[in-house]
């Protein structure tokens, strides 16, 4: 399988997919294409519809969107060990990946993910909004595994949830005990240092998700 | 189960869970919720912790999401049945759904669904540039599948997409011919006509999905 994914400091959906792969010790090449450069829509235009990060090559098939991967790669690839094992707590899995995946547009536009940075930005109160659900959704799980993920076991919500916990970090934004506890033990985890470790050798800079002041 | 949507007329994402579950004949009952009012908000407020329709109830458990209701009808209560039955096409027809979830939002923006009207709208390169990609995918279906579902049998995929069908109509949009011919094919639906029916009886006007100029 050939996964094709943005920088690893900027790009937010890009983690989403890699990390699942990664976690799961599913075997896979790594395509970078660096953001919003022509190469970058020159190659994923020869393989794909949409010229969106990530996507994904397996023998024929070609899958587009983050989401969609992840699912593909439970289905295909995982048995179904990618969501959790009781239907209910599937259902609020996946509910809660479907919430992340269309939702939480103003936390997304004014924090845009940026590992390498340390940064303070002056927030909408639709963000903080979507901070205050966020912390909600963290403390809630915890409450129910605590210092665990979401669901006790690693699955595909922890997966689409990460980039929020970096961006969380990068913007040095104050939590409830609870989520906190949660972010801290995203950040302990050795697939996402890897992730982060690579992210920081890289040196380009895109523009747009450059939000807010160094402190 | 108890579902809960909105006006008929307006609500593209409470279309998209109750013609899953209408289509393959789940039971459920269904909860109407006049969009944008107090009383909208209050009684959603009293089972779930984000505040949008659809919303399902099935004994102790919520779900919230369109997508995730479509995903949890199809653990629960399809057996599967609700994706195609072969990985690669439940590939595609996830990376459509999850297309469909996440994007569009030009299209969505200025085309809002409004099932009574007929209406001319101005519209920005953005949404032309949906609509493009819309055409791409009715058409490349089409011609796997001539004047049938996505895949041939009904799935989640042509639920998500049904929406952008009404909207399509009602802003008189000039599609390419294997593009029309799945329009056509789907509004010939008894089941999406019985949702018709319904949303032109309904008489409560959301100001913000009035868009365009009568014609």
């Amino acid at each position: 399988m050939q996964l094709f994914i943005g920088n690893k400091n900027y790009s937010s959906w890009s983690l989403r997919a890699w990390y699942l792969m990664s976690k799961f010790d599913v075997p896979f090449d790594e395509t970078q294409l660096v953001l919003d450069t022509s190469d970058f829509y020159d190659e994923l235009k020869q393989h794909f519809h949409v010229q969106k990060v990530p996507a994904l090559i397996d023998g024929d098939l070609q899958v587009w969107d983050s989401l969609a991967i992840c699912e593909y790669i439970n289905d295909a690839h995982l048995s179904g060990a990618g969501w959790p094992k009781y239907i209910t707590q599937r259902a609020t899995a996946r509910a809660l990946s479907a919430e992340m995946h269309a939702g939480f547009m103003a936390l997304r536009n004014e924090m845009p993910m940026n590992i390498r940075a340390t940064r303070k930005v002056t927030l909408s109160s639709a963000a903080l909004k979507d901070i205050q659900r966020i912390d909600e959704i963290f403390s809630q799980q915890q409450d129910m595994f605590p210092n665990e993920w979401f669901f006790g076991d690693f699955s595909i919500a922890d997966a689409m949830y990460a980039p929020i916990v970096l961006r969380l970090k990068t913007y040095q934004i104050t939590l409830s005990l609870a989520a906190q506890q949660y972010c801290d033990f995203v950040m302990r985890c050795p697939v996402l240092q890897k992730w982060i470790t690579q992210a920081l050798t890289e040196t380009d800079i895109v523009q747009c998700d450059e939000a807010g002041v160094e402190v």
